[in-house]
């Protein structure tokens, strides 16, 4: 555990005591979102030192200028940047003719920040000593609204504690901002214009290249010891800001309260022309419901998120805050509304990365959705894809593959790749699998077949027709290679028959021949239509099965093991364990070289596949394929923690299970990697999840059924979560004692509880009673 | 050949007719240099089409940032960039108040260039029909001094041929100049001083970072028909440049000579306050000397250089031309005075691939020199890694080596690697081996031990001991194998076991292990200061014999050849000669990925072993490997074809050794590779010496004999060549009856002619009589 100082609570984000050094991991930590933007927990006043300013618009990027050491053929042009958005929360407050800023003043005294993840708001408060002798208390709270998803509200107050204070306030929209992650300091924003009207500040402003116009408003208001009251503005307007500015003399003990509503509208949504009336609009919405009851609605909309995707821990605070913390920012950032818009591996709390697609989605994140929301969200999801076949096939034809083989990119905003390392861009083409399973899997979960009938199937022959075009015959082996891959363990660059690769791309190619099968006999018209649309030749299907059937899978007779890929047995095989902790995280510490050819590895590889398949194979050979290539997982990546958390519950390892999942719900809270000012691991978040409900939880769905098989670390006292499964819900509860399982809704399914068919509610109760 | 337009001439380039198309091609191909210092043919009057400006001084460089995709542990911060310096022969013309220009003017005829390559000098010349009616012809000649290598002269001929002309001439340094080839845009010079006295001009400048400081000079006098003219100057200077402005008026068919001195002085070579001094020394050598005396002294110099380098071809011209123009560009390049400079890739004709040294130096160039200067030349190139020893021990620190292991980079301007892909940087490590090869190779060739026994043994060493600690002992394979690298094809990265650079270590820890005891016997002073100075130990000469003994070799018994890599067999192995020329070149029509995993090789990999190391293998099977592997050869690297060319000749495939002869000799000539406007491939140049002398001629050094096995190409009538061996100078005249080798000078040697041992002069003359 690499920080500590956030208090444990069961509900909230606390900090308490102010200190420089955290400034820029408490504004990853205490983000908020709500699923259209998102914010970092930037201060409202002026603060003169290091911070990491962001605000972010759901899918408004910039086509970054690509920047590489050597260019090689096939390379995207661009790489699609988060973009950092106009800032509309800016105050600048100055009291007594100095400016409030926690860099320069005296002292701070009481400051404390909580994010409210169960009403879903952050508040900050603080008493600062300014040089001029001035105390002033301070309390802020904002949100940004889940039922009114394009307005924010600040609450401001400040009190002058021992003198009457003057105040001169600049409430500001600053659209001068720029990206911390930019490849060649370009210019992301134009501004096209600025104006006011009254207490309301608009900016309307397009990005560069992509031309998303955006108008970014707000409107000040304010109210002395809880009573409205109107202050003559004075405006002044930059090229690329625009404050209203305010006096008033605050008398001692007094409270100033101002009240901000502000966020963005952009032509993502509406009319290019009509922004600034939206906006408008916007801020009468948020004038009539006024801040208390836009608040009001905030808690119930996150309550009615909570009732559905709760995980209860008792006995283990940490454990307990972890977990709803993950979820929480989970929601944050996406919520399902919008199927153009995906999960970006850090949602709106940072830049890196970039793009907001990766197989992170297809892996991690559907079934998160799946389980806590309606089919319609993971439905969202799956579409997206959809959506950009046609730019995978382009991606794919870039590469020199044809006839409507698909290559989904390992990064994108828009359908089109905008990842650049020939190692990962070209070759870690597993994604493509990921992107086949999550359509198995969302039909296995939610058995509505339509999404596979009418569309699913096209992704499915694109993916397929890739895979077949990708391997080789050996002559050598006499069986189907595949060279030059990347697998989900990153520490490999260019190698062969990665075996995670192999098999899944062998099962892409039978599961879309049995579902090509299906869709001919169970809808006749549907199969016509997409053999006449994708052209489809009985001479692929064919070929398609003998590549499956004679796939090549590296495997070790001595061993037992399926090997990660030709020749990993010449590898010098020292476990992790015997490296001096000086040498790690290897990826901090070695060269890439030394990584390569070590046997370390950074997420779960060919036990990734063990997981997405584990009914192809028995608990003996998990349990072997478990114990060899454990010992030699580094888990340097976000992703890594849950999968061996949920491999190891299911393998009655429970306290390798408890220590992954710590690692994998506090990753970002106790900053496990050193990165969180950053911004925080939103993608692995859902694995997070996954490591209760199907690790502890051992929720699976086979045959049609969902099964549970729960347990319990001996950590905690009890743990509870809800699965949303074919319109029932059903909630799971454990303790050490007796395992309930209830459900509401649709009873119309099948529950299985340690191996048990349950054949009534009643019985579910107590079912797996021990 | 994808161009023609130079005309076929033995002894010199000529490019006749002005084509716009052609101007940066030209100015690379007619390039001049003197090894201290070289430019390109850029015109010295105004051009205001495109061109690629560039005069560089050897050993000035600039430390750029590195640019790249995503930053790896163990990278270089910096990429040295080969540096475009300060234009000193610059003339603006002016006549009758249009600027001359060819890219402008309304009409170019006669237009012809002609590199002498015999002289040493660059002409131009040309009439020009301006637009207002003036037709004037220009004669210019140029050449950087041998003898004097901080001089270049300038003769600038100015004829009107159809009116009085009214000169307005500026004569200029421009220091304002940037490079092409720039990661950042940074600026790489400032500029210190810009002053004049009487004719001369000279600006100081340093370059940032390096501070390198140069004063660039230059001095200009006329003469009008032969008779020294003195005319008055006014200055103008900027913050960047000095131009000498004249005015006169040139009688119709009266012709006005400029005569311009000019050149660098560099810290590299004097002290930094003597700069200007030093340069005004110059111009008054220049000026007692004069043009025509320079002029006189260049043709000796290069004459002096030529009666021992050149190769004559009779009945090919283009043939001819091919390695005339390859000779002269290596001289013009490096003369081996300076034991701190080396053979960059693109000498002084363009910027690309920054740095000065590749391995390209100990495996193409060394020979070379060799053969056609003193011992004292490729000793030079030799010390030149010697000083890099400590940073090449540094180098491989970074990559987690020890205890003295050295890792010499694959790119570097002054011992520190500058190179930054993965995949090169740290897994293209062969080249430690190439360095090691040049210590034997020149104590082979000159039987002088003093450089090995002083110094090349402690560079043995540090690559000993980075080849043990580079491989790692394979309990699978029970041998010790060597993971994760590049080989010389470059179209396969992070191999596994590449054959030739495993046997290239197994080979340099033998070498290393038999010169130790040879100099712990023959001189034990030498070998008790080495042990000293590196800290030996006894156990670690043992841990070298066993990695040495049991080192992997990737061998298919079926095909009966060792094998590039692991699992080279399992590629889709289909012929070059199958894919459509449609795909090629292969690295500019396919995704890297897609080369990868294909069986075609950039460049000699396996057959580069086989070319080191001869005495190994039989001709069989040299034969059986070079059937197996050449038709899989793209040979999209420039220094492929000359390897290939010299084992076809030895194999007696006569007519695959000759197009790979003219391919090589004539790369640049007739820019198969549709790259030569970016500068010529110098270093593949010492390539195509070697296809004629080591491989029609049959050169070898055996058992301390000089070997000639020669044969003729068909398409030749005779060839000769003369090498440097132990001081005596070994003519070799081959035609299609009889072979002749004549001995001047020291004449005890042994010399074999096709087997047999010939014992005196007289004998030689006639010995391989067929």
């Amino acid at each position: 555990m690499n920080q500590d100082y956030i208090i444990p609570n069961e509900w909230s984000i606390i900090e308490e005591g102010f200190h420089k050094d955290r400034v820029k991991s408490s504004e990853s930590l205490f983000s908020i979102g709500n699923g259209a933007m998102g914010q970092r927990a930037n201060f409202e006043e002026d603060y003169s030192g290091p911070s990491f300013q962001g605000s972010y618009i759901a899918g408004v990027y910039y086509p970054d200028k690509t920047r590489v050491g050597w260019w090689k053929n096939g390379y995207p042009n661009y790489f699609a940047k988060v973009l950092n958005a106009p800032n509309w929360i800016g105050l600048s407050v100055s009291l007594n003719g100095e400016v409030l800023d926690l860099n320069s003043c005296k002292k701070v005294v009481d400051f404390k920040r909580e994010l409210n993840m169960k009403e879903g708001w952050l508040s900050r408060s603080f008493i600062a000593f300014l040089n001029n002798g001035l105390e002033v208390k301070v309390e802020s709270k904002r949100f940004l609204s889940l039922t009114h998803d394009e307005i924010g509200a600040i609450q401001y107050q400040i009190t002058p504690l021992n003198q009457t204070a003057q105040l001169e306030l600049s409430s500001y929209i600053d659209a001068g901002i720029t990206n911390e992650d930019t490849n060649w300091e370009d210019k992301f924003w134009e501004t096209l214009s600025v104006e006011h009207f009254e207490n309301q500040a608009f900016i309307v402003s397009k990005t560069n290249k992509t031309e998303f116009h955006t108008c970014t408003y707000n409107s000040t208001q304010f109210q002395v010891n809880g009573q409205k009251t109107n202050l003559p503005a004075s405006v002044n307007k930059e090229a690329h800001k625009i404050s209203l500015n305010y006096s008033y003399t605050i008398a001692q003990n007094s409270t100033l309260s101002i009240i901000k509503f502000g966020g963005y509208v952009s032509d993502r949504a509406h009319h290019r022309n009509d922004l600034k009336h939206i906006a408008k609009q916007n801020i009468e919405i948020a004038n009539t419901l006024q801040f208390t009851g836009l608040l009001e609605k905030q808690v119930q909309a996150w309550s009615k998120i909570w009732e559905m995707a709760d995980i209860t821990i008792s006995g283990d605070v940490k454990a307990q805050q972890g977990i709803r913390f993950n979820i929480f920012q989970l929601n944050q950032t996406y919520l399902g509304k919008d199927a153009s818009l995906n999960i970006g591996p850090k949602g709106f709390t940072g830049e890196k990365y970039g793009g907001s697609t990766y197989w992170d989605t297809e892996a991690y994140c559907i079934p998160f959705y799946m389980a806590t929301k309606n089919d319609e969200v993971a439905k969202n999801l799956l579409y997206y894809r959809y959506k950009h076949l046609e730019k995978a096939i382009e991606n794919a034809q870039k590469l020199g593959f044809k006839n409507g083989a698909a290559l989904y990119p390992m990064v994108t905003m828009n359908g089109e790749e905008c990842h650049n390392e020939w190692e990962i861009t070209f070759e870690e083409i597993h994604r493509n699998g990921a992107i086949a399973f999550a359509i198995y899997n969302y039909t296995r979960y939610t058995n509505d077949y339509s999404y596979l009938a009418q569309a699913g199937i096209e992704v499915l022959i694109g993916i397929a027709r890739f895979w077949e075009q990708r391997v080789n015959f050996s002559t050598e082996k006499n069986k189907f290679v595949m060279l030059g891959v990347t697998g989900p363990n990153e520490y490999e660059n260019n190698i062969n028959n990665n075996w995670y690769t192999n098999y899944l791309a062998k099962w892409c190619l039978e599961y879309t021949l049995e579902q090509l099968d299906k869709i001919e006999l169970e809808y006749p018209n549907n199969y016509k239509n997409v053999v006449a649309k994708t052209h489809l030749l009985e001479n692929e299907l064919k070929q398609w099965k003998t590549v499956a059937e004679n796939m090549y899978f590296p495997f070790s007779e001595e061993k037992g093991v399926y090997l990660q890929q030709d020749g990993f047995l010449d590898k010098e095989l020292v476990t992790v364990d015997q490296l001096p902790t000086s040498e790690r995280p290897i990826n901090q510490k070695w060269s890439w070289d030394k990584i390569l050819r070590s046997p370390y590895i950074k997420q779960a590889d060919v036990l990734q596949g063990f997981y997405f398949f584990e009914d192809h194979f028995t608990t003996e050979e998990l349990e072997k394929h478990y114990n060899f290539y454990e010992p030699f997982t580094v888990h340097e990546s976000s992703l890594s923690p849950c999968v061996h958390s949920i491999l190891a519950a299911k393998l009655d390892k429970m306290e390798q299970a408890y220590t992954f999942y710590l690692r994998t719900s506090r990753l970002d809270l106790d900053d496990y990697n050193h990165e969180v000012h950053e911004g925080l691991h939103i993608t692995s978040m859902a694995g997070t999840w996954m490591s209760i409900v199907e690790g502890f939880g051992g929720m699976r769905v086979k045959n049609n059924q969902l099964h549970f098989d729960p347990k319990i670390p001996k950590e905690w006292e009890a743990y509870s979560f809800k699965v949303n499964f074919r319109n029932a819900i059903v909630k799971v509860e454990v303790n050490h004692y007796e395992p309930k399982i209830s459900i509401e809704g649709n009873q119309n399914i099948d529950v299985v509880v340690n191996g048990k068919k349950q054949n009534s509610f009643t019985e579910l109760v107590s079912a797996s009673k021990k």
